[in-house]
């Protein structure tokens, strides 16, 4: 069970947990706006030792959730990252203390633009808009009700890495170690134009209604947009097995193959926010362009992985993480591994990714004290 | 003045040019069925020599046309190839008879989903499935009917490419040179995933009506589609200056940036057929998987030419196809040259592919016995 200090309260509906933080207690954006009341959802692995120095932060991406590694009870679907978070595993739940936030705009109970805004009618367009300094800042709110001051671990994938480098970068001494996969410190612009894409054919549905849509969705657009993702997320050689029976196609109104998610239960609006806050991405940006000045004077450790067939976030841009971690006089391990899978390789069965991640984590974890058997501390 | 011979007349209807077939000439097609009456849209620049050695082939990209070196009188945009085609250019038009015809399923001229079926309606989705073979034996109709026995060269770029080596491949003995342009022997599963992704955007526009569309074309779907080919098309480094303004965007309806084609009189329906055929070229299929026999016996000598950020077409893609040409014992010539433009690097101002591509031909000229300054021979 779960007690939230300060003005908070822990709330639980149809399996989804989040934590509600009164009207007087409002996010404050980097727009210069605010946004109350916030709600960030989230779920949790293992137990918080005595010392409070277990607790691990995890990251999703882009349409990820908090539900790392239990089944997500409202779209029935499998936890994400089973290979990594649980017992025994890198993040290993015996030991640490997994907390799992859905991202500030997100449409799995945290506050997004499908909440209810204090008017009593969906936010919708309404939402304001946000960085990802702002989905941190939501994270970092969570963080301080559930009583942790230190995190151990930040780690993050994707649009979760951005969150991760940004947590070290904004909170140095609340970070001990910091785990980037597949992630840049800015966007590309292949990333943008994809996103992009995305976004113009939501807004070409006419079921988006200008972001006014209520029960019925935008699903053809949406689902135009998932599998621009789905592209950008594989490498030509794991498309090549979706695409395996393509000479077969007929022509049809229904996507198809496994780059469709029949379905879907993303919210289009989400989408639209979510990846404008990565396309705005620029950890450098306020820093005099300087990704180094980032992290100068901070004590993390740092992990930065990178996966070869990736080209939404390739090894050139993770490569650029670290060297502006080592230009900062940061300790930084890069690993890059080899694989066919593209960005999406996170979610599979890479026995290389998990002992390089195991290993990183095991020697930050000694440094930090940790015994290697779970509990107190 | 162009005079066809055999079964056919020279139409010529608000600036375009074509060659009509009599409904008694079909055009096989690899599926067995046939298409009558077959229309060829063209252009021609420069003079037929006497001895009718002098005639070059250029076959366009998927979004391309016949006005490879003249605006084109529909949509007035300006010729897309002005840099390779024209007076004193690496096509030389004082020297080289220029045939650049439309393709099978286009819509600037020939037959395609957009013309008049013989029942007097649009063919529409009932317009026959056809693949890249079948384009190459439309334009060897052309070229038979226009009197040419042998052509001097065949150049094509990307799916145009793709037909260059289908004509060297069909008809060894009638392609005398052949220069391959940023293209593959097989269409990867990327681009069939870009190009599904595009169908998708097509499909799920409901003034797209089931391919049924008349005065009202699907225009948002056909926006997304554009704006996929348009990523696919460029580098990361020629995407950020389409971008550069991306951290400024509003959400709003309306497809922008230099991606997305305006007024676009692309026919969506063609999209469809296009793609799909490339979708399904693989030149190796037919010779026992291996591309070495697609080219084997022939006497045809190859240029090809492929841009280092070019991830449609990437090198690998290209090499594969000078591997192959080495091992049927052809001669070739493969030529990789740097630049950051991505696919559309062929648009460009690019001194490097044009004195790479004068050198390819003008050493084919040469041995061809064709006069450095044109006219007869």
């Amino acid at each position: 069970m779960i007690h939230a200090g300060g003005a908070a309260r822990v709330l639980a509906a149809g399996g989804v947990r989040s934590l509600a933080f009164e009207a007087s207690k409002p996010l404050q954006l980097s727009s210069g706006e605010s946004l109350a009341p916030l709600t960030v959802a989230f779920e949790t692995y293992g137990a918080l030792n005595s010392a409070r120095s277990n607790a691990v932060l995890v990251c999703h991406a882009l349409t990820g959730d908090q539900f790392v590694a239990s089944t997500n009870p409202v779209t029935g679907r499998p936890a994400w990252w089973p290979r990594i978070v649980g017992p025994g595993r890198p993040l290993d739940t015996n030991r640490y203390f997994v907390i799992a936030p859905n991202v500030l705009g997100g449409c799995m109970g945290t506050t997004g633009p499908s909440s209810i805004a204090p008017d009593g009618r969906t936010y919708g367009l309404r939402f304001p808009q946000f960085t990802i300094a702002d989905t941190v800042r939501a994270q970092a709110m969570l963080v301080e009700a559930l009583g942790i001051d230190t995190l151990f671990l930040v780690a993050g994938i994707g649009m979760g890495g951005m969150q991760a480098l940004n947590w070290a970068s904004a909170y140095p001494k609340r970070v001990f170690a910091c785990a980037t996969v597949a992630s840049a410190a800015r966007q590309s612009a292949q990333n943008i134009a994809f996103a992009e894409l995305g976004r113009q054919a939501i807004m070409a549905d006419p079921e988006w209604r200008g972001g006014g849509y209520q029960s019925t969705k935008p699903a053809k657009g949406l689902a135009v947009a998932r599998l621009a993702a789905g592209i950008a997320n594989r490498s030509d050689a794991s498309l090549r097995q979706c695409y395996a029976e393509a000479r077969a196609f007929a022509f049809d109104a229904e996507a198809r193959g496994t780059l469709a998610a029949p379905g879907d239960r993303f919210d289009a609006n989400s989408y639209l926010y979510l990846t404008r806050a990565m396309d705005q991405f620029d950890l450098a940006a306020d820093f005099g362009g300087n990704l180094a000045n980032a992290f100068t004077g901070g004590a993390t450790r740092h992990g930065v992985f990178a996966f070869t067939s990736d080209w939404r976030y390739p090894p050139s841009a993770n490569q650029a993480i670290v060297r502006a971690l080592i230009a900062s006089g940061a300790e930084a391990a890069y690993v890059e591994i080899d694989t066919e899978q593209g960005h999406d390789a996170y979610l599979g069965d890479l026995a290389a990714f998990e002992t390089a991640l195991t290993g990183f984590v095991d020697s930050a974890a000694s440094e930090r004290g940790l015994a290697l058997s779970g509990g107190g501390q």
